[in-house]
């Protein structure tokens, strides 16, 4: 299954979260088998691509793909996780939304100095959550060269942003000019 | 690697998150490569056995192991989230915690009538999340005969009570009598 047939998979809900927004939902691309496997073997393969010596993924529905990758290539996954998730001490980060902050939080033994990780995501928006994965990785000591996302939103910015920070970026497809 | 070896990834953590309670935390399995493939294929082969015809994970540490036996295995995955996740109009099911309740929403269009649906989620301790992720599911339509876990806390029932859901139980390892 190729990029666009799987982008045809992928449902869009007007006005959510508020009025104007297209919201693209991977709900019904994870409920479609073959469309699921598909998006997670070319992923694999980009991630194989970059050298990866590990997957990281962000909560929650990076870990849907990222874990999936990761054990499509047998390699560690770091999850990336909202605050107060884990249960031992933890490095973390905060960001800027919209409205307010968040703050992402990670095991700092979870990967080693100088260790090749690929963070994995289902969409790139902003790029504000992304950033924030990338420098809270690279502060535990790990390499992070590389960010793979499903879907691009590139008029938000966010790939731009990503790329501002040396970051390669890469997507399966894109939504634009909406 | 055998369910015995996977249990050694398994880091507990004194004390979390409340005195006395021993944490069973799997971010050190999941950060192990081999160990998270293994642990993936055996669910997989287990969920096989079941004659799943899709897989369901609760949000967040099921997606990391529900989606990846979904991907093994070329089967649907469907999402049982927090509330407000899902951007359409969900079905939602409420169940009581220690202190206050919870919430869990799907698709309802996420499954077909009669669809074998297998549940995976990282651990059961008392229960409460599967049982009312089993219930949920059904309530749209899908039938539900088996979950799977990477591991059972059985002195804490949850095992025991969705047996009484008539819901065939299986989970890798247990940690039992502490």
């Amino acid at each position: 299954m190729t990029p666009d047939e799987i982008k045809q998979l992928i449902r869009t809900v007007p006005d959510f979260p508020k009025p104007g927004i297209q919201f693209r939902d991977i709900t019904t691309l994870i409920g479609h088998g073959p469309g699921l496997a598909a998006t997670v073997e070319h992923l694999s393969q980009r991630a194989a691509d970059t050298g990866a010596e590990a997957v990281a993924g962000m909560e929650a529905r990076g870990f849907i793909f990222g874990a999936a990758v990761s054990v499509r290539l047998g390699l560690p996954f770091i999850p990336v996780r909202k605050p107060g998730k884990l249960p031992i001490e933890t490095i973390g980060v905060d960001y800027a939304l919209e409205y307010g902050t968040d703050r992402l939080e990670m095991d700092p033994a979870a990967v080693s100095d100088g260790q090749r990780v690929v963070v994995v995501d289902d969409l790139i928006a902003t790029g504000g959550t992304a950033e924030a994965a990338v420098k809270l990785i690279r502060s535990a000591g790990a390499l992070v060269e590389d960010a793979l996302f499903v879907i691009d939103l590139p008029d938000l910015g966010g790939s731009e942003l990503l790329r501002g920070s040396k970051v390669n970026v890469s997507s399966l497809l894109e939504f634009a000019g909406d």
